[in-house]
């Protein structure tokens, strides 16, 4: 046994959502080996005192764009058209692989700070990202997000196609599968039926998951029933976007149809409350789209319509704004929201019993909080306590398959002094360099 | 001078938002002396280097019950009648003086370790109360919240009313105004134009503040209009509560009429967007609010229906909120609601010149954050780093009138260990008792 976690309030998240205080988890190889209420019998390497803290699994952030944590607070206030047509795209335009990874690094080390150890991105310089996340030890389901305005269309040849094949080739199953390779239709607005037919397939045939947005905003939702005469997810399911295992980012304005359409083909709604309402896309009818069947899991979208990657910040979001959406408290509980940030991210990543939950055999992605804190005392309800009152910056420690990656303001593989040198001497002056 | 911070990034919160790089901020005898793009000519005492750092006037948590912290996470999920009549009010019978000073140390703790350097609060216990606010240094504006269901009633003898007086004879400008006694109606639908009557007129004629809760529910709203055919705002209004400076916390509920109303009489709206959403109350209208000439400031509630006190999640859901309401971004832009933390809050508590900005002559209630930390780079815009990624947690050092009361992790007037003894040991089993 490698360490072992002793005297920790163990919150599990098994079907059962059992709490186990004075609990004692081992992890052997990188897999939980032992969870009791007494030590085992094997001597560890390590013994982690758990006394006053609480170990759970790692938190799955289930759509986010890594990389723009370089744009992070840059023109906010603007709706989405404009936010992104008039300052973001041109930015991204600037972007470059080094400034890329660099940015990356960066939301990789908030991310493992704040006790997220799994995400699912869509963005481009896929082979920096991966690159990042390969140095990293964070796992995560990497896509090539692509637009599709262009008049001439052959998959083989175009740049971000290209990209998207050369991330599945290269990256797929890196590491044992710490790394996955996914497809990526940026939205229904952003390409037509030629990409959507032409990934489709790829996705299908190669075995990959589908990473897109979907009805964010009530225009985009509209000006596809306009357009198409269908809804987004409607003409989507046409191209056979969703005969795949496929994640649909915000699902603001889905219709009840929808709903059903995306439940009957096992989308996972990913659910950014943060990001739409800073935007003021709306607020997503998470509990609709519950009782409809479908999955639902958290995302914090990218840093620069956040304006970060806290997942304790999403649960509580997710919880106040579904009360605050039927004018009703409980609406989503805490152990809701907690089960959409571990359990129900690890099914969306295709990652079910590999992590998500503190179980003999799973992945060792685990993080510990720390509760001796005024914030966290005293402690009625441990759930209550993690989604209401905790932030991510009370996590301690955070591990994945085993490696300590974050502990005690350390960072174990990414050296964050020389992160931020890279981003203040290279990558901010040359992406923002038109205005200086 | 006492104490000089160097190199710091300073936000003012004067009327033009000044963000000063590089900036030099002196602290003489509890007050601000110096700010300037350089070193003032006398030396200071002690030099605390802001490198990376943020300096800013510490928050004013408008609307909170402080001693309920003893209560944070215990019954989550009801609505505001069910869960006060089943849940709270039992437990707050069985607090005693003793039970309440602990609780309101771990309260004030929580407060100066998230940045808050003054508060408003409302509760019973006031003495105690008033000790702990004393010994710990933060500043408060204190009531005793007062509710009337007897059929009887002499103000001079109702122990509610005996309590507010008393606080106001013994504390009432203790430490020369750190301390302010203030006069509290609990609300309209919890007593009756007897109370509102006697205590309009004390605090008139005393000069003194007036605290309540307004038009919180829909429920509370709509039967005050059934009951006495007006609004709460109009009912209480004919019965002088608004002719004192007066802070209604909530605000959920009011119609233009009352808005008009209250901004006549001067009211300060306390908005406290966390406990509305999450006991599904509804998202006041702050927008309205402000269009129609209030003061808005911003409050936490109690620990029992947020589940904390940082008020920098409070400054981000209120903008949140607002945008959500709207469905429209930029609605309530990081500017308004760190103006609404800071000087709208000065001015609620009647302590306008004397706190929430950084400005020569006024207390030194400052607090300061470290911004090297991975979800604060790069910080192309200072304010909206601090409302949208910032937590309470990135606070390092919060001053009172120029008193370092926590630094890195230390208390320095709070002794944290033994308030979290004192509260296991005695507190919590005495409350919670006949559970066990």
């Amino acid at each position: 046994m490698d360490i072992l976690f002793s005297n920790v309030t163990c919150v599990t998240m098994d079907a059962e959502l059992h709490v186990y205080p004075n609990a004692f988890v081992g992890v052997t190889d990188g897999k939980i080996s032992h969870v009791g209420k007494s030590a085992p019998e094997e001597k560890p390497a390590k013994i982690i005192d758990g006394t006053g803290m609480v170990l759970m699994p790692g938190l799955i952030n289930c759509h986010t764009h890594l990389p723009m944590t370089i744009l992070r607070g840059y023109a906010d206030g603007h709706d989405l058209q404009t936010w992104l047509n008039e300052y973001i795209f041109p930015r991204e335009a600037k972007l470059d692989g080094r400034a890329v990874k660099a940015a990356t690094l960066l939301a990789i080390a908030e991310c493992l700070r704040f006790g997220t150890t799994s995400v699912s991105d869509m963005y481009n310089f896929c082979d920096e990202i991966a690159q990042a996340v390969s140095e990293s030890g964070i796992k995560a389901n990497l896509s090539r997000g692509t637009l599709l305005f262009a008049d001439e269309f052959d998959v083989e040849e175009y740049p971000a196609c290209v990209e998207m094949m050369e991330l599945h080739r290269k990256w797929h199953g890196h590491d044992d599968g710490r790394i996955k390779a996914e497809v990526s239709i940026h939205g229904e607005y952003t390409s037509d039926y030629r990409l959507w037919d032409a990934l489709s397939e790829y996705a299908i045939s190669n075995g990959l998951g589908m990473h897109i947005h979907l009805s964010e905003t009530k225009a985009e939702h509209e000006e596809s029933l306009e357009r198409n005469g269908l809804t987004p997810a409607q003409v989507l399911n046409c191209h056979h976007v969703f005969d795949t295992r496929a994640i649909a980012a915000h699902c603001v304005w889905l219709d009840e149809e929808d709903r059903q359409l995306l439940a009957a083909h096992h989308v996972t709604a990913v659910h950014n409350p943060i990001s739409n309402l800073k935007l003021g896309s709306g607020c997503a009818d998470v509990m609709a789209m519950v009782k409809a069947g479908m999955n639902v899991a958290l995302g914090t979208d990218g840093d620069s319509s956040n304006n970060n990657l806290d997942m304790f910040e999403e649960m509580k979001a997710a919880s106040l704004s579904a009360n605050g959406l039927y004018q009703k408290p409980g609406v989503l509980p805490p152990a809701a929201v907690l089960t959409m940030a571990t359990v129900c991210g690890a099914k969306a990543q295709g990652r079910e019993g590999e992590c998500g939950q503190i179980r003999v055999g799973m992945d060792a992605d685990l993080i510990l909080l720390d509760f001796t804190q005024p914030h966290l005392i005293p402690c009625h309800d441990v759930l209550s306590n993690l989604v209401y009152s905790a932030h991510g910056s009370d996590v301690v420690m955070t591990m994945v398959r085993g490696k300590i990656l974050y502990m005690n303001g350390q960072f174990t593989t990414i050296d964050l002094n020389a992160v931020v040198r890279e981003l203040t001497e290279y990558a901010i002056p040359h992406v923002f360099s038109d205005d200086e």
